[in-house]
């Protein structure tokens, strides 16, 4: 038998609060998507204004994030054109995604849950996923 | 050109702690999840030990609940063997919810959301569901 | 933060003799499932003769039991035309199964896994999945 | 009318015994499996630790190679943007694997199966494949 961790509604509501005050700071309405450490999503918000495609792009990078245990930037790198993992975007029916934007949030060396953010650029997902983490891991 | 209304961010999490206090009262950990007019997701949470088919199944409800305009306990009624609406339930890739937990939110009217609800019987969701609408209304 | 349990590859390994040692006795190859507490699959064999279609019947009942807690017999009962769930079988794109055969893992009061039987009877399936599981608990 | 081969349950077994093996051998958790020679599963083991995403994936590697009777780093190379088969990965609704990982297993010039890796780099995966079935061919 395994013992695990995982986040509860609490700690997923931080790191929504986290990435939602990061959003709002640089003017971008963003979709903010929060899983477990098995990549079941826990909390979900559409900040008025994000767009209808990014729900599923960021419940998606959260999933690949706990789910594979990388942040979707490391993807990214390892999937361009000719590197080792090209063509690994279409995997799962889609669902692995790539894009910048989903890291896993890691609690004492353990995976215990994912964020995904989606709507700007990937640079401003990944910087508001990061800020999610961060205010988490502040307030703990 | 069409105008309408529809729920922004702050209306959701009204609708979602609604439908929470209520099923905090009846003991059942729930998913919740509201959709807008369109359908398309808004706000989701899974309670702590909320179930994982529930996620899926919390968000098509609202889904349904919205973009048909009808609650999925009409369609339940609608689609017994030898009823007109025979078989609907597995329509739109089985996002089509005949099961009771999802509700149309409608303002002066109009629908300006979905809400649904999963975990409990189907009767403690719609008691859910219209918990969270009631809670909803009552703060307009 | 919350912490649980769940199965590890040796329990899966215990679960899937249980229930294959029943099958042989019987005289029905199966296919045989074992999810984690979350519904991810750990282990699968499919016996020689196990058909086709029960390969991923097998995986979504298991998914089924331990994703919802709830053994797929009880989802037969309570789906049934005029039942409050009738239709719920469509549900997460058909993968949520109502036909017996899935049973919840069940260790000190929390589920652990679930197990997915499938290319017999139902009522073959579901004994065989209630022999895994035996096997499993005489062996802790 | 065709006369063919493929592997049982035994052989699907020393498959994986050699690529679980060489996964610890190398310190990598691994998701792994068989599939016959038409692409349906047989086996599968996911080693404590592997990847949540890595199933599906896993899967789809074997999958790939038994029913293209090709390697997927074959397909890595010929999908190549500017190659011929530039944007396969995506076909079958994502489940042409183009990522190094999945082999076809050969007896006497026939395929007999798919192995499938996943949840280490491209190379690692891979190379547990080839240990998959180097360990079956010396076993016959």
């Amino acid at each position: 038998m395994l013992t695990f961790r995982r986040i509860d509604q609490a700690d997923a509501r931080l790191l929504i609060e986290g990435a939602r005050e990061r959003a709002k700071a640089i003017g971008v309405p963003m979709c903010i998507a929060i899983t477990d450490e098995s990549g079941n999503l826990v909390a979900f918000e559409r900040m008025d204004g994000g767009k209808i495609t990014s729900i599923t792009i960021a419940i998606d990078k959260a999933f690949t994030a706990a789910a594979a245990k990388k942040a979707t930037h490391e993807y990214s790198a390892a999937s361009q054109p000719g590197s080792p993992a090209y063509g690994i975007n279409s995997a799962i029916h889609g669902r692995l995604m790539v894009v910048p934007g989903g890291l896993p949030v890691v609690v004492d060396g353990e995976v215990v849950a994912g964020i995904g953010i989606s709507s700007g650029t990937p640079g401003q997902d990944q910087d508001c996923a990061q800020a999610g983490i961060d205010f988490f891991l502040a307030q703990r």
